[in-house]
């Protein structure tokens, strides 16, 4: 748009910047599934930003932000984009900031250990330099690959040992955040009294701009000790996780897959992801469609007791790490505990296999949106005692428009995380051109459901990929009276609303 | 006060209330030393309140804070009185609210296992009729025998089992409060977002009401392991904890004892309360007074090598508890630590007699203000890497003006909390009636040092036992740009500021 063009080339000559076409088309986006429906439909360009921006410190945030508060213009801040409910939806009136030019280390304290980075250092990168040096921040994210360290505290992120390590929150000691005022702001984690931290922890890019963190870590492990054990039904698995956690055990990862999850773990693993992407629409995608045309005989017959024995039952894996004969001793009491429920030693085979090929899971979404059907994900998280009610509720109002699968992998002392996958298509044969509308209108059918369904289950609606703007339209309910706080918060720290405008905003609807 | 009398009998019919003067008399003051110097020197009847209520359910609660919204009449909300930082300093225009007699299980979860409960319940009848049931919250104050469940929070307690089940705020899964203006709201613990109960929890009382509090429990321990290490120094002591817990093991009670305190440790254990309580000062009492006017030389010569290798060194005591074999396991985790930093097996006795007699401290402040001269407690906290700077500055601090020891007895993988305790007196002999104030200036003088200390040696002010009014002053020092931020949440849910006044107030001075 001329206007923010005019005002950029006037005013930001010090800083980075960019108006281009390509620019503003690839930061138009983050990877919310519903985004890659529209760009299939040719929708490419409905988002895109105004400019993308690369402040190198905090004091040009701190410039930068100023600006933007005295000339009302509206900032999304920007990791690496791999958000996946659309946190990231700029229009053509926002500027986007991307913070990857800020990575450095600001301060490394061994005997802490603990480490303060900027923001925009990626995650890769950044464990790897601190395994180099004896530590382990702990924290591995599916989107690990192509996550940022202020995108996870801003999202407020779990890793796939948050079972020992916790989730980001728990690691977060301190952060520093540039408000939507332009001010720059150190907040501590506190002794006593209220706490502000957990205010931020979380925000999306809706109170200010996080620059850096200061991160606890942990001595790298010297020792990893395996172990996977089917069980009957997926309750029977998750009882072992309640036991194992509320008796202290914790491992660094717990996974238990549902019949059909454990059946797909089981097989998909040695695939190469160059070899299923691109890959035409033949037979096998056209099969799928016509499969998840009718998701709820399919959901029916595979959730079935029939259908899990088929399936070989539910598969749960437990990995402890930790130094010497530590994680070996836990196996032992895990194995004791997941034995009394009924669960049948499968070796440590299935839990090594994971860990091998554990971030490829993502590279299995892209065949199926190119057969024209779409795949997306749903963690919510309850109490123990609500999850029966939370798993069934969810499954059965998503499986009538989809077809879904679950898995647990965060576990706590209190309660659990259910993740849901699904995969759907349009209801009906059309031609292709109402092919991707009708595809939409049963992906925003499903997802409306089974918020509703969580909500009303007394489950959370999001666990650690963050509410965004694909949720908000449930944060309300889920709130409650603590709205009017958010709210609140949100005008302190922003008091023009210029910070990442229309995300988290807890309006009923949809 | 009569408009505060009139008011209640003409408003407050329906409720249990008292405006008699032993009543006032009684709730005029929590713990705080400085009471004691107060009432010891004549000055019962500052802070008497104008009535005091009783409250039996949110109801109640609602009803009541709605009458003070629209009367603007003060409420400072009661437990059971053991805080020691002046959280209740009542004056005349207040209604003191005693929540002890809204002390119902609401909901009780065996799988969660969770237990909602009244904010008004006792701490020693709430853990025994857990343990019946086969269960621990794993909360144990030294206050345990005159604090409340909703004081716990409220404060922001941490107990001496920390090391394993956390302080409150790790315990806590939701809570209902009455805010500033009758409101009851429920707050959980989100898995997502921005966190709204850490503004609660520690808010001593300025935010609103707290009714009840969910709580996460614990199976009842069937297994307790003991040890003890005497080492060279305090430091070599704490370098041993800060390994234990970065190494991953959680003893459920570390406490390390400087070389004083671990000898009165070994030595106080047998007395009986009864004995030394109410004795007259004496010859032993008249050598404490001499001692404490100079507690410089006292210090210099109790903390050099000299006078450490004297008493013995440093000693740590360390329970583990769980069930089976798992404490057993965990103690020789913690030997091997334990020797590589220099420290002596001491054997399982001292460990056990701390457990014997882990309540009775308290009662060995009586005699000390009965001889004439004062004792109180500071705990500060920081990382590990600023732990010496902030030992060295406080310590020094406090030295000049009175008598110090310490003990650490709350650690985690990041830091740790240091727990003073400091005895003083008049600086010079004075006549009876002098004596008292100089007593009071001698006090003051010595918290006045101790704070400006702590926050210079980027240590916090307060890790357990709340900021009250006693540490206020240095608490915009300790928040810094947090300040606006804590500010505007007291507006929001007390927008009339009855709710405790003068409390938590980080103003600086004094």
């Amino acid at each position: 748009m001329p206007g923010i063009e005019r005002a950029i080339e006037k005013d930001l000559g010090w800083l980075r910047t960019s108006v281009t076409e390509a620019d503003r088309v690839t930061y138009a986006r983050d990877l919310w599934p519903r985004h890659h429906l529209a760009v299939r439909a040719g929708h490419v360009a409905i988002h895109k930003p105004g400019a993308v921006v690369w402040p190198t410190s905090t004091e040009d945030v701190t410039r930068l932000v100023r600006w933007a508060y005295e000339n009302d213009v509206k900032l999304v801040p920007f990791g690496a984009g791999s958000g996946v409910c659309a946190g990231v939806l700029p229009t053509h009136d926002v500027v986007v900031v991307d913070l990857k030019r800020m990575d450095r280390w600001r301060s490394f304290e061994p005997t802490g250990p603990w480490l303060d980075v900027e923001a925009g250092h990626m995650g890769v990168p950044l464990e790897e330099k601190l395994n180099r040096r004896g530590y382990t921040l702990g924290h591995f994210p599916s989107s690990i690959l192509c996550s940022t360290s202020g995108g996870w505290v801003a999202a407020r992120s779990a890793g796939q040992c948050s079972g020992q390590y916790g989730k980001i929150e728990d690691m977060v000691l301190a952060l520093e955040l540039v408000t939507g005022t332009g001010e720059p702001v150190s907040l501590q984690r506190r002794a006593h009294g209220p706490s502000l931290l957990p205010l931020v922890v979380g925000s999306e890019g809706t109170l200010g701009i996080i620059t850096s963190s200061t991160f606890r870590l942990h001595p790298y492990p010297s020792a990893r000790a395996f172990a996977a054990w089917s069980f009957p039904t997926t309750e029977h698995g998750w009882e072992a996780m309640r036991e194992m956690f509320q008796l202290g055990l914790r491992p660094a990862v717990s996974r238990l897959y549902d019949p059909f999850d454990a059946m797909l773990a089981k097989q998909g693993k040695a695939k190469s992801p160059k070899k299923t992407e691109r890959k035409a629409p033949g037979l096998g995608a056209l099969a799928l469609r016509q499969m998840l045309k009718r998701p709820g005989f399919v959901n029916d017959l595979l959730h079935s007791d029939f259908g899990g024995k088929l399936m070989g039952g539910a598969m749960l894996l437990v990995i402890f790490e930790g130094q010497d004969e530590t994680p070996q001793t836990h196996i032992r009491s895990a194995r004791a505990i997941c034995e009394r429920m009924g669960g049948v030693y499968e070796g440590e085979g299935p839990a090594q296999n994971w860990l091998k090929h554990r971030y490829s899971v993502s590279y299995r979404q892209a065949p199926i949106f190119a057969s024209g059907a779409f795949v997306d994900t749903m963690e919510v998280a309850a109490r123990w005692s609500q999850l029966r009610g939370l798993y069934d509720a969810v499954r059965k109002a998503l499986g009538e428009h989809a077809f879904v699968m679950a898995h647990l992998s965060h576990a706590y002392p209190d309660g659990c995380c259910i993740y849901f996958s699904f995969a759907g298509s349009a209801a009906t044969d059309t031609n292709d051109r109402s092919w991707d509308e009708a595809c939409e209108r049963t992906y925003d059918r499903a997802w409306r459901a089974a918020l509703k369904a969580a909500v009303e289950a007394g489950g959370t609606i999001a666990h650690h990929h963050g509410a965004g703007r694909s949720k908000a339209p449930r944060l309300a309910a889920e709130l409650g009276a603590g709205l009017g706080v958010i709210e609140t918060v949100k005008r302190v720290f922003d008091p023009k609303g210029i910070m990442n405008p229309g995300n988290l905003r807890p309006i009923e609807g949809r």
